[in-house]
């Protein structure tokens, strides 16, 4: 066995390949009993758990990428050089926030494999969420994990060539293409992968009638496509972030590119509302359901309060002569407006287009199930259309909680 | 003597270089007796004119691309990879609008040296409108050039793949780093480069103070660094169009890049409307100033329109759902305003900025070049501080026309 030549590891062969990778001999002792499980659970990768037999502590995670997309199967090839973008981008968000980045031990460009650190005392967010847990550092955290690492990748940062030749070695045309499908064509028109229940068909056919919607939509598409503004995450929802009371990290930056910072915001914002609307039916009880919404719509605000906040030593630096302060609060305002187009995308595609969020698609009630769907599709119609005139991260709240769902009144 | 190794070209040495090209073996007989002279009066490199003593019609232009800023000398030095994209961009125009693309015969990388077409029936367009001389057709072949070139190079015609990788191949950051400096930042606050009248300097100190006018040059300098939209010429100025009653070549495309459409669209309007100011004191008969600068804004008017009607064959085979005609509306909209934007940039840095141009700065007498300069920049002020709310291209035609002189009156 060689790692001269790709190939998929098992929980049998991860082990013989970790005592192979010179990389990982300061965590593990030659020779010493391993043990390792399959964890993946996203649609892209393998990924392992590995320990040391003799001391649980002493453990990591492997990620591996496949050659095609898992959720499809082989007929669904991707490149592997995904895993080269990710451990890049890990190393520039360690750079930048290492205290919500997970520490990367070896990349193995052979393998596509990237081992790092183990989060064992951390939870997928997005459970957490759906279980109603609070996390009441995660707002403060990812808003400063928001600025540092797309102000800093930006050209408000970045001299000129080094922006430009970031751009170049971020260009990730397989992974955008999955967004560019997935989250701004295909859930506002009929496609056969799209899935979202009988129940819901009227509103989204409704949404995909609608053609105002469909242009607005188009634009964040084109602003996806265009605006190499700095090195986004690319798919930070609550699924990509491990949070426990105390630390947040942000994991599997796989589709980064140089796009626009409001798609990383708008994704976190999304996942929060989405969550928002799953609670409909996940909480019964009116004062838990109250009270859990109104830690979600706070966390909103105050992402965006730190992220500002966080924000602003760029601005102190850069030159006022030439970027004005009415040039700086008009960014920030076009930043915010764009951020509710995003988040309204993120939300329809969760919806309606083939990858859902467990969040809603995990409800059982078929009925309950699409209460949600509807009042989320709902929040983002009033997102999306409203985008222009948003002048405050509170009247994106504002508008995301004076909607109600559709369903069942117009079904 | 080799071509292993990059030399400058002398009008001696070309000769000998030509005789070794294998590619230009089908214009030049093998040691037929050649003529050379250098010509260039750019900035950035040697152009030489070469021809066969026997047979004048067989002639080539060779330009050799300078490790260093000519204008400035070698304190400013500058790649040579320039040559590369240029021969790059002159492929691609050659693809989508031949009979507006000098032919290219050989591009040598080590030398990056281009031979091409000598296009010696046409004069430089700036030195044209200077002398008053009409143009006819030019409005309609460089509506064409900029719709065919910009359109088949955006998303709206490249499949997502190609784009980006175009996006990689054609950065070009010394050559933007010209343009984000002489265009976006130096002309709007005091340096010493700048290069203006004493004369005008009230009303550049003027322009230079309004913070408002700065905040929108610097999101024209935000969509210019980073909007991908499509590959630009990127230095389309009536220095880089030759012409004549019949034909329209468009030259020099070295600072190519992926960038915004409007920045190429507001290059050929703003140097229209300096050759419009500068016919000011330039054609001081009425009637004949008159006339000319009718010319002039029919043939913005008609640029536009050509382009416009150019571009919608790809609207026609775009995907009407997902880009409803709302949407196309919107498009062209917003780069007609962000045009008005861009050409107020390219003409206040003409006055202000290091480069200017003839039309203005060829004037001989100083108050009378005061006048010009005075109303290119009103002429441009009126352009970006109103760009939000032009709706037509006649409505910029307008702006521009109510435009007048400040000085002497506020001198």
């Amino acid at each position: 066995m060689t790692t001269q030549q790709y190939y998929s590891l098992t929980p049998e062969t991860v082990i013989t390949y970790v005592h192979q990778r010179p990389q990982l001999a300061g965590i593990f002792h030659p020779g010493e009993s391993l043990e390792a499980v399959e964890v993946g659970d996203g649609n892209l990768n393998l990924v392992f758990k590995v320990w040391a037999r003799a001391d649980h502590k002493r453990t990591v995670v492997i990620k591996q990428a496949l050659p095609y997309v898992r959720l499809v199967g082989d007929s669904w090839p991707l490149p592997t050089d995904r895993a080269r973008i990710e451990a890049a981008a890990l190393e520039i968000h360690a750079r930048f926030v290492p205290q919500h980045t997970p520490k990367v031990y070896d990349f193995d460009p052979v393998m596509f494999a990237i081992t790092m650190q183990h989060l064992d005392e951390h939870l997928i967010m997005r459970k957490g969420l759906i279980q109603g847990i609070k996390y009441p550092l995660f707002a403060r955290h990812i808003g400063l994990f928001l600025a540092r690492t797309l102000a800093n990748t930006s050209d408000l940062v970045l001299d000129y060539k080094t922006k430009k030749e970031e751009v170049a070695r971020f260009i990730n045309p397989e992974l955008c293409k999955i967004t560019e499908d997935l989250v701004f064509t295909e859930p506002y028109r009929q496609v056969e992968r799209n899935l979202f229940h009988k129940e819901l068909e009227p509103q989204v056919l409704a949404l995909q009638a609608d053609e105002a919607l469909r242009a607005e939509v188009a634009q964040m598409k084109e602003k996806f496509m265009t605006q190499a503004q700095c090195l986004v995450h690319g798919d930070l929802h609550t699924g990509s972030i491990m949070v426990n009371q105390t630390e947040t990290y942000a994991i599997d930056p796989e589709f980064a590119f140089y796009g626009p910072m409001a798609f990383d915001i708008g994704a976190v914002i999304a996942n929060l509302l989405l969550s928002y609307a799953s609670h409909e039916v996940r909480t019964p009880d009116p004062d838990k359901r109250a009270d859990f919404r109104q830690y979600l719509t706070a966390s909103i605000i105050e992402l965006w309060q730190v992220f500002s906040r966080e924000f602003q030593p760029v601005w102190d630096q850069v030159d006022p002569i030439n970027m004005p302060k009415a040039y700086q609060d008009g960014y920030m305002l076009r930043l915010l407006q764009d951020t509710a187009g995003m988040a309204a995308c993120k939300m329809m595609r969760r919806v309606i287009g083939l990858a859902g969020v467990e969040d809603i698609r995990g409800i059982q009630d078929v009925h309950e199930r699409a209460i949600a769907g509807s009042l989320a599709l709902n929040i983002a119609r009033a997102l999306i259309m409203n985008r222009g005139q948003v002048s405050s991260i509170d009247h994106i709240v504002e508008l995301a909680t004076a909607a109600r769902p559709t369903y069942p009144w117009t079904a």
